[in-house]
């Protein structure tokens, strides 16, 4: 567990809590005795990177219960026991217009998404395999998100039957659901561990750390662990961006643009693919169910760090690194991951280039991936350089591109001294 | 005009037109004569990227009708125009769950979003200003998408007209919303602007040299002339991604995972923010009047080429080249496009360096470009190393951080004998 | 034409009139030019019975536009022109809790009734024939409606068009028809068909004879010509109690409980099946677009006379008038007219009478009307009596029972002269 | 109690029965075990007249669940219990145009009628005061449905529990209805009441009476007891004409027209104003949930028997039995219930008649009833006669007119022999 100690991104982050604090519109979720007993005054504010390091600002520390923000993990959690078919088969992943209360059916009888409650309990009822009890299929849940968080996390058993002495509507849509054949379990206990699942207790950093991992792809980047499979972190991400915070998938996605869940304790979480997982802290809460210091925090992180997913980053753009052109050999050095647009960059580089010699090398040494499209494009240019009289030669002592082939052959690698005689 | 003749890239586009070619499923538009007399054959892909490289497949120079391709230009003209505020209070921009010709309209009494007819309509009357002839209207929308193009484009006259011949659901929508107030024109004048609008001709290429200069901020990437701002941009693919495409945006965010749009005509485009615009032509519609093959060629690019926005590639993760010691000064060879993952990035690397030096010099000539927060996060890592006793230098023969402070000095740069005296 | 001139009616509709006097909220419509100038001041009330009598209280002389008040007549004119299945093809008889003017279809594709303006529009067009042109049509609709009059009515022409140039909702919902292919006429053809039924010019006392009509059965009550099939009236009348008043059918029905329909320029109708046709007119509206006074002046009317359809009057409860025993003869005296109530009650007297003799004669001299299921019970008793051993005979000077068979013999009729002879 | 053993009557209904006896289409309903075990064969049909006479044919002793047809029995009864005003608080009264089991909540966050089941739950909570157990507010229940009944009616207890167990729907409705704060009682506790309410036992005799005790505005025909108020009477039958009927009040208004509810166990009621209750009992039901013989047979009498509301019959229109002119005194023979459009009769002759005579008396020996307006209108017409010189006397041995005032004194009434001498 690496949490950066102090650093100017904690500062910034300290900066940010600074420009919301005052806010204390809002108040404590209070259809539930427990949450509305709450301290409504603890900040938070956690950044995870994918490359495992978190950075913290204010109340992290404080454990508060997970509520909503469980029902993006459980989703993922029912892709990967069930497979992306049967979970479809039972919610769909539309935005609803519709309050995270609401019933809201679609027309082949599924809730419409999973981040509505009715949605969230029919998933919930896919973990740990139709006949689990309650309690075995809440034990699954909590072991995923533990294992997301990095550490055991609890339940608050004494929150869940408070809470489900409240959970009239709740009650209503499961049993709307039984009613329609959607649920196995009967009403109550489909409540009881959909309840459970919301109370599993967690702090600001571990909700930073989850979230990374959906932006890691799936690895938790801290213990380096996978857990979920990039398709799995990709669908839950497209189902946050666009059902994840209520009321106003398309007004979220204009301003904070970023894959996102609230919930109702005061917690909210963002993800940003490949790069961060983002959480706040601050139980008071807006109309909406949202916490208010929270969405203010993102908004201020999206447009002040350029987090916006629309925002016109350019990527990949610097895939060659340099050309050097010796005696007789012209040698490209290539860096970064090659995804298709830094491979469409190479490709045009090398086809712009005058070549001054008939032998090409490409350094790949500062090349950190390739996806299979680029490798791809990549061997088809290098054959029709070979076809065109070109000798084409690769220096690749981390083996980033193994198994190159240039046409129906091998392509030949250099070592160390060769390619250092190139220089000569 | 930069069109790649001959590319594995282009190969790829061919490769991916093979791959949807043999479907024929679907049928031309019928509702209007002039589209029903459409040739369903043609198959055209375009790519440009942000750099300004276009690469075509097929039948890219056949001209068609832009159809509802025009709604998030002319979105992004009004924003333009009038400014964010003036426009949303005239459309929304949530997804409706409404067919494309549906009312919708929200509870502040606006069309939904602007890629419903009604929210088209309502936009294109916020052009040119408010007591602007249809014809003065229609040539603003005209010059603007030719500038975005690239090329003069001209309108379909006739088709418009007989569009109008056959537009009782945009003539219904349009007295609807006169009825309430929310247009200026008469009905009859709202929708011949509309379909004039609609009619202009384009062809594969230019849709997506259009779609690239949303992805690439507003400045269109083969003139290099700024024709919108970044945020106008962004909101438009925001908005494009929630309600760009018929029936389904969830569905649409996660199966392609970027925004889009498509016309009756056969048109599709798709942006892929700082990487590319995509278009396609196809004629045949499925039921909700999409093309049936340009929504293949989509998937197959998502998957394929990673284009999915919460596919989680890993952005700036090099930003540090390397960190070369010498004598008495540790010399960071900085890298790419700065953002904030890479500014943590580089300050993590620079906190977990154990110097033996006390002289700190960040080479930073291979750097792209720094955006605002990660500037702040350098100058203040590097005030703190300073007043921890360290000696910072910079060398900046590109001059990528101008005016650079530390504290509250200036920074100290290096020349190119300087640096080159620090390897010695 | 028979109007009462003075009579102790008159002055209870006086005292109506007196008791909703002094209401003087709401406001006349104001989305039509020439209904804004309208005097807001007239008050008028009349009533005609089904027996042809009028009386007048008020300003029942000033002429106005019918406005939607033409609906229930013209719907009842498709019904006689069309037949009630073509009709039913075209528009629904469900309330739609929607207002007025929504477009509100059903899931035949249909809207929703007759009362609705998409439904009134779709009505229209049954008139006079799919081929008929505007002008034909109005005629058609003009003449019905004079002939439910009893006088000749006239078109306000300039009233119409200036009603068509602020119809845009109407023209939305006749453009959404079309678009549906629910109207043959182009659109704007359509809603000028509509406005000129709706700028019909009548007075309050047109109103009272044409809803009396209804009532009567189809035949006017006044020049005793038969317009409507009993059929057809109780359709329109059935149509007109669960679709009739805006915004809340169950209320009117629970709270005044007649069939009932109001129009924008102040007019207001109710029937009382077999006894009244009731008008009001007081051009102020309530937010419903409901007249305000002539609103209160109908729930005096119904609570003070008794008039609400759901009241417990007994009725035909006096059909046996009285029951004389001679040396041998029983004579029942019927009266009034014999529904299925009042032959029960018949039957129920004969089988509880304690014969002292074997003979019996019926005296219909005052009835008025036998409906079928009445007279074959009343066959089916006096065949029960015959065979058990009596003696059956009729006296009927008047012709109430024609060719009535006792068993499969006629019955016997007794003369004048036998009928005293049976008193002696 | 009175069944009439024998009678046409009791033939017609058998014929009506043996109309619809053969359609053996439908299904029991399948959603409770145990009324899906029920015999679907049984066909019984009841009538009741408000005189109390009650005919019966078919299998009209079998005892059933009464089910729905329980809500407007209660819904009378909180009427009674809690006044008008506070039960409209609860419930609305307009139709819903959705399911039965919809929620269904007005504007005022009330469900929309006491006639779907959310508002059948919510009225039953109003019974027997907000602090009532269960078993105590069901108790009331079956106590006035055993007073409509005119015997002991008694609860299926096991057929409750058993519904309670499939009772999804209702549970959710419950929930849903205690999260809006709209009941008192746990959601589980109101269901079962309302399952319990539903569960008392009733033949289709039984609700022949009790349908005849709300057309007899309150009184029970058999028991002459007053159970309920002409108002309360008039609202249940208002709400059962506009909401009583699942899936289409217009259609059932315009085909049948008669106020009626349906049970899923198969009965089902209709009443007719001051007429009639009817019954029917067969299983089967259609896809709405009524059963299919007892629709058809109401069809058949209603066009048979002329029952529908809006059918045109004359009520009252023979109010004056007879005009004899003696030497100086005219008498007019006035007979009947004289409500408004009789007394406009009476006074329209008395306006037309040509006395030939100064002398005016008025036999009303057979006048059942006259209401209040209509004696108001009769002492205006005889102080005007009187004031132009007229003698005006009554003939009154019933007492129909007690304390009749003309003008500001006492009417003059005549003794027997006083009357008997006007024809000498």
């Amino acid at each position: 567990m690496s949490t950066v100690q102090y650093s100017p991104v904690t500062s910034y982050l300290h900066h940010i809590l600074d420009e919301v604090r005052a806010d204390t519109s809002g108040a404590v979720a209070d259809y539930i005795a427990e949450l509305a007993q709450a301290d409504p005054n603890p900040l938070g504010l956690a950044l995870t990177t994918v490359s495992g390091h978190t950075y913290t600002a204010g109340d992290c520390d404080i454990e508060f219960s997970i509520q909503s923000i469980s029902k993006p993990f459980v989703y993922a959690l029912a892709l990967r026991e069930r497979g992306v078919d049967k979970v479809h088969e039972t919610v769909g992943i539309e935005p609803s217009g519709d309050r995270f209360n609401s019933l809201s059916l679609d027309s082949n009888n599924r809730p419409m998404n999973p981040m509505i409650n009715a949605g969230a309990i029919a998933v919930n009822q896919l973990i740990n395999g139709d006949d689990s009890s309650v309690a075995d299929r809440v034990e699954s849940i909590r072991t995923i998100l533990s294992e997301l968080a990095g550490r055991e996390l609890t339940l608050n058993e004494e929150l869940a039957y408070s809470e489900l002495d409240s959970a009239d509507r709740n009650l209503a849509l499961a049993y709307m659901m039984r009613a329609r054949g959607l649920l196995n379990d009967e009403a109550r206990a489909a409540v009881l561990a959909y309840v459970l699942q919301c109370s599993i207790m967690v702090n600001t950093r571990d909700l930073a750390v989850m979230a990374a991992t959906l932006a890691n792809g799936g690895v938790q980047p801290e213990t380096g662990k996978r857990i979920l499979s990039p398709e799995q972190c990709r669908l839950t991400m497209a189902v946050m961006s666009s059902c994840g915070m209520y009321d106003g998938a398309g007004k979220w996605m204009a301003n904070v643009g970023i894959p996102a869940k609230s919930g109702v304790a005061g917690g909210l979480i963002g993800t940003l693919p490949g790069q961060l997982g983002i959480a706040t802290f601050s139980p008071r809460l807006d109309e909406s169910g949202n916490s208010v210091r929270g969405l203010k925090a993102f908004q201020a992180m999206s447009s002040q760090m350029g987090l916006h997913l629309m925002a016109p980053h350019r990527i990949g753009a610097n895939a060659v690194r340099s050309i050097d052109t010796y005696a007789d050999t012209t040698v490209l050095n290539l860096q970064d991951h090659i995804n298709f647009s830094a491979a469409e960059q190479i490709l045009y580089e090398i086809r712009q280039h005058d070549f001054g010699s008939s032998r090409l090398a490409l350094d790949v040494t500062q090349v950190m991936s390739i996806d299979t499209i680029s490798r791809r494009l990549l061997e088809r240019t290098l054959d029709t350089m070979q076809s065109a009289g070109f000798a084409i030669f690769l220096y690749d002592p981390e083996g980033r591109l193994p198994n190159l082939r240039i046409g129906d052959k091998p392509a030949r690698f250099l070592d160390a001294d060769e390619r250092h005689g190139l220089m000569g």
